[in-house]
């Protein structure tokens, strides 16, 4: 961005010639800071649109963290320190070509708001209620991070679909499980508020990967032993919609909440996310 | 932003001092094109969220086309060729100060991307119907521009709230109605798409800026005799969000999509808004 707007202001001298002169930015274009940027709806993905989406790149010039799903929903995504890992169903974790595209994703610029030291818990759910307490806004979106060592993680992943796609909720009947005990490695998570509605997952949503790159995919369930939570709230929320004639058929009133919780979660709802 | 971007450039020769250095803008910055903006959610603003906000000048930075509402919800706001009118209940039409702020609004830089000559509607359900028809994308958001003859129009504002604030479910029964016949003007609008859940209003939603810019209001009812619409499909949503212990203490749960008919519409809601 920084050498097309200086091409642009070199461009613009007296002596460029008309034909020369590099276009203007388009007026319709604005800056926003301290986004969670995400790509599709979780609703159009929930109902099928598992195809194309941006590039990697195109990701990761938005965000540095966070998580997603690939072209054809071939695994779960996790965007760590600005690297993409690919959990496959096959047990494999990948670092994608940067040209692979996201049907589904959200990042964020992780820049940290604040810490939890020494945090422990027995089950994914008392770990939410943890961070419940933890964090200073109900109603933002956050980015969380927890580094640590679990006394047992149950992860899952997807095989890459073909066609006619089912919705997600069917697709989940065929993931792939695994279960690891006293594994070192990191949360990524995102917190999103009850007014996302089926833009995204209410409440929280984890993907994990292993200190040594060697495991990961979406979290279950787990149980914490030792680590450190960061968290960033996010002021914003930008949503890119796909250019494509799935999403712009896809019925939003036919993805309802009970769906999200049994492709997300597999546990009970709590009453209210936070 | 191209002159703090300069700024940068210039201020890392090897002669700049390390205490002049411009600083660099967060990397937690994003652009985003062809966006819908939007600040705050309809939900919180349902809920009794009226007040502060950004000021106009950061509504025009981002846009120069779109509707809201100001502090202490103080009239309806018309955004239109990038000059803000203010409809007060008192039935005066002002341009406010840009230092006013807007508890909620939604603005775009209008880029027209098609349009339909010579629309003609007995009711304004009957204008919705007619546009579902030209606009391309069932899924994207659209700022909608009609520009017209009116045989009929029934606008509405609402006075300046005093706390404690009642729900705007509750204020709208305070609304100043007016009726108008044969006017020539604008009709300023958006078209959110069902997923958009209660982070907007789902479906159509006019305001209405005579051409003599003397009337305005948010439009209950209308009869077109003749108008051209100019459609301009949102590729992003941007969504701000307040930084105020009101906006973090709302329950996005306490809203439903009756109350927001009932509080933007109060006519029947469409079983299909497209």
């Amino acid at each position: 961005m920084t050498l097309s707007l200086l091409s642009l202001v070199c461009g613009c001298g007296p002596t460029a010639p008309e034909a020369h002169r590099v276009a203007a930015p388009p007026r319709t274009t604005v800056t926003v800071d301290d986004a969670l940027v995400q790509f599709s709806l979780l609703a159009s993905l929930a109902a099928g649109d598992y195809l194309d989406g941006p590039r990697l790149s195109e990701l990761l010039a938005v965000g540095d963290f966070g998580i997603g799903t690939f072209h054809r929903l071939d695994g779960e995504m996790i965007v760590l320190d600005g690297h993409v890992y690919q959990a496959s169903a096959d047990g494999v974790i990948r670092q994608p070509s940067l040209d692979v595209t996201a049907p589904f994703a959200a990042v964020t610029f992780f820049d940290e708001d604040g810490r939890v030291e020494n945090l422990a818990a027995h089950s994914l759910d008392l770990l939410d209620a943890r961070i419940n307490q933890s964090l200073p806004h109900r109603n933002l979106p956050y980015a969380l991070r927890i580094d640590g060592e679990f006394s047992e993680l149950t992860l899952r992943s997807v095989p890459a679909q073909n066609p006619p796609y089912e919705p997600l909720v069917d697709v989940v009947k065929q993931q792939v499980t695994w279960e690891h005990h006293n594994l070192r490695g990191t949360l990524v998570g995102l917190h999103c508020p009850g007014w996302i509605g089926n833009l995204n997952v209410t409440g929280y949503h984890w993907h994990f990967l292993s200190e040594d790159r060697q495991i990961g995919g979406h979290v279950l369930a787990c149980q914490l032993k030792q680590g450190t939570l960061r968290y960033d709230a996010c002021r914003s929320l930008v949503v890119r919609l796909p250019e494509s004639d799935v999403f712009d058929r896809f019925d939003a009133q036919s993805i309802d909440q009970q769906d999200i919780d049994a492709i997300e979660r597999q546990r009970e709802r709590p009453s209210d996310s936070r």
